[in-house]
């Protein structure tokens, strides 16, 4: 991957014309069945611009409780774009269809009209679930019907991929955007690829421009993402059966997991951040995702062994929290 | 109450020396034990006002996805306050304590905090329902120990406390802000008292100015409110046994009637806009709140003889309908 | 006034049916040739809600420095609206033609185009100056042909209108947009009149709600409002010759004042915070509009005897404060 | 560079535990005596946080007209930042003193307060003109006495060094906020560095992640960043002597230039839209800074023989425009 940055072609994306991110983004658009896409540095960056492309300032967004855009980005798609959300709970991350139905309105004199609905495949808060294609056919039925366009925050489309089988194409028949991260899972160092129709492009240009995301010679990067592309989503699988793995180990240990679908392992424990802590101390990082959640990820950059270390390591730190105290 | 109005003494409120006004800021604010009250021109202004002073731009504020602010008021909290909204879904307006416990949530670097919850009482898209106050203690106690605000949009709360016989002080007690609209039932011409502690009014004047809520001898319409407040609460039981005798005329036609706890009465019907345009030629208004929901609502300027008539205007609406398609 | 105000028919304006209300927008919107109007609580609700109407967030409009809008309305153009403001400085509050057509730029794909120039007539930071019709004509002239729209500040239009002779139709011919305070000189309680295009009405009232705009019986300020335009122009001469008169005083008394061109006296004082202090005290308000710059307003609630006094009391708070010193 | 950024040794910055972004990051606030930094995808993020830091929402920003992040910006300042602005008008970029100072002012219960100036060192839209460094220092004495900060957008000001021979530690001493960009002149792929105090680092770096503009392995990019540094400053001599070669040769074609300070050359041309493109299709590209105005912009990838073959190019232009019309 260095190698091919190293030898990227380059130009200047911020007047839209370096070649190798060109060809990055047409790669990504035709695997998908998308018109348009665009190269922006962060998938936090791609959700707003996504969602600020789909719905007017004081128009209403409809999505999961636990949306990464709602949870890890800071409040931007209210105070950034002006965005009115409504929300369901869960505990999977899916929209009810039925509730959905029944939450979309048309705007009136009072009130904000459901202008999107965002969803996210896997579900980062969820624990890395797949979304059902079923599930997404419904909602894209609902929303066409009712003249509403859909987001998702693909930043972990690829695990969704290679776990449930379904094609690049039949996820992308489904979406109005779609965002897509280029590092975490796939690897390269850094980018989120955002796929939409062609004729939104050049204002998405203009509202990249704004949100300060223009780059100069991002091919260097785009490089890293096509080499990425080509070679790690097969692999993934490998990271799937490393999340079981541990999964497997934690439970053993007597701790009590969520079943994994990807490549994302949510165990509890007595006190997520002191876990962190001594995981850290040992080497491992973990996330903390509730007081007493935390998350384990094995991606491209871990083994199975180091998978086994990690498991061991967080069995090891709730075993010392529970002599300590 | 036009006397009084005539009769008013007056100021510049813009410079805060209204004394009518500052005569019913003191009145209601007593009244409910807060320590400062603001007079604004509208609910929609006071809620908007309310939620900005307790969630900054780009902070949370959880609430029912029924809630006017959400539904009624074009958006402004999130384009002009820029803060982001998570919901609960109900059919009766009222937040489940236990869901709203697991979405508080501190900031992070990455994430916003829930700064506020919103509460309405009575709610209006739920058909003028009393929040119950075993329920708003419940909210209290879990927002006080998360250190989160409470706002309640109480444009109808005179109804809530003659259904319920809550007093206003165990109404007051909790909230950190309360908005009271002194038009609509209680019947003054215009504007609503947001209540707030006296330290944070210096703050609320200077975005109530920014907003472009600064009114200069607002002592005319304070005097209609300070009538209002005397003379027209008792009263409401009126309205409620109204609804009542109107929910029964509309059942006994064979619609389906949502029972009214208060003055309002929320009908099914097979087409809300068509009902209503039949209504409205018969000289009954009524809104429309779904595609298939109209609302009727009992107030001091109709009496049990034209609430009888509404609802036979609104049955007769419905088999009209019926028998032209 | 308060008879008229006692007496006045009413409706609700929220839903756009109050018939005075309507009586007062169709009366000032056809004495200036617009063919819409919209009434308002404030004249900073109507300068933010124009300039939002003319220039959407993100885009440019143009203005003095010295503006109300930008001096005391809390940054809300800014803030609610999104509106980029680029200003030229002068010490009379007009904008020189030249730099304004240097200035005026369509958008780019990097660049916010100009949407909108703001002019204020009279000009309150700069003393109540009339703004010469020559002057805007030839602003309306350049913007026309670049495609900008122009809003002006008209909260003390009736004033220029008194001291210039210039017809309210060749005043209203110049903009396309017109706010018009009821109160300050006018003489009514509360309430700002915008004047518009028939066709951006629906747009408007939709900002209105959502800046919290909507009142509902507002029959009751908008009878004041027709009264004071009926009644209390013509007398805006006699506020201007007070003004003379209290300029004349000052300077007598050796102190450096602006020479009036309206109602609006500005006089130089050492310490302006002070010397407003001690006028209160002696019953006589005047406003700071600077470290060293306190402002006198000549108006229908004080006659000349007053005016004299005032003029007195603030040469003698200057005497105080040199001894003091 | 391809090869420092080859072997570059990185992390995840999002994290900020990226090795080379944090080398990169020390390495430039030491030069300028600032005390934090940090690495942002792009020049324009870069001033928006800055001024985000800065201003908060509703309060005020003083610049030149002619600023970068008012012309090029997009307007996000104001729409994401809802900073006020109000500007002097110069032809050099440059901000008089004596006008800043009675321009600045204290907040009021009306008006928002000023809280930073912001200057800009080369003045791209003035033709790379040189901020003497006693106008800094008399700006930097003003606003230091009014409780107001500075920020410099320094995309260029490298050349300002290289052409004025002032030395970091003093540009730095002038500013609260400094952005320094290492692509354009300095060569590096894309990025830049926004020199800060370190107590608002952790405010920063919030403000980035809301923004869109935390990134992962950054440290490829840093990398080339720390080589552009160390190896591309002194060589910008180099470019300023291209520009006045440029320079000399476009007087020469008898066209009308503003003498150039460092590395920008701005010409005054019949149509800057058709001298574009007919530049482009001689495969020389020009930038259109109004509509009789281009630049030429002497850079590391130029050398003598290529400006030479540009300046005459766009002579050829002109002179084909003449004929053609």
């Amino acid at each position: 991957m260095r190698a091919a940055m190293a030898a990227a072609e380059v130009g200047d994306d911020t007047l839209g014309d370096d070649p190798t991110v060109i060809r990055l983004e047409r790669m990504l658009a035709d695997a998908f069945g998308f018109t348009g896409a665009l190269f922006l540095p962060s998938g936090v960056m791609a959700n707003q611009l996504a969602l600020r492309l789909l719905v007017p300032p004081g128009q209403e967004l409809l999505a999961d409780a636990g949306a990464h855009f709602l949870l890890y980005e800071d409040g931007g798609v209210a105070w950034h774009g002006g965005i009115l959300t409504r929300t369901t709970v869960s505990d999977d991350g899916l929209i009810d269809p039925e509730v959905l139905a029944r939450m979309i309105r048309p705007a009136t004199a009072y009130g904000s009209g459901t202008r999107a609905v965002a969803v996210e495949n896997t579900h980062n808060a969820a624990g890395g679930v797949v979304y059902p294609l079923a599930a997404l056919r419904e909602i894209r039925r609902i929303t066409r019907e009712a003249g509403v366009a859909v987001h998702c925050d693909g930043a972990r489309l690829w695990n969704a991929h290679v776990a449930s089988g379904v094609s690049f194409e039949a996820y992308g028949a489904c979406f109005d955007t779609l965002s897509l991260c280029v590092s975490k899972g796939l690897g390269a160092p850094a980018g989120t690829v955002l796929l939409l129709d062609a004729d939104r492009l050049e204002e998405a240009r203009v509202m990249r421009h704004r949100m300060g995301g223009s780059m100069r010679q991002t091919g260097i990067l785009a490089a890293a993402a096509i080499y990425a592309f080509e070679h790690n989503i097969g692999r993934m699988a490998e990271d799937h059966s490393n999340a079981a793995l541990i999964a497997g180990l934690l439970r053993d240990s007597g701790l009590e997991v969520r079943e994994p679908q990807t490549n994302l392992v949510f165990v509890e424990v007595p006190d997520a951040a002191k876990v962190q802590e001594l995981c850290a101390t040992a080497g491992v990082r973990v996330s903390v995702m509730g007081p007493r959640t935390v998350r384990l990820v094995a991606h491209l950059d871990v083994d199975k062994q180091q998978c086994e270390r990690a498991a061991l390591t967080v069995a090891k730190a709730v075993a010392q929290l529970a002599t300590s105290s």
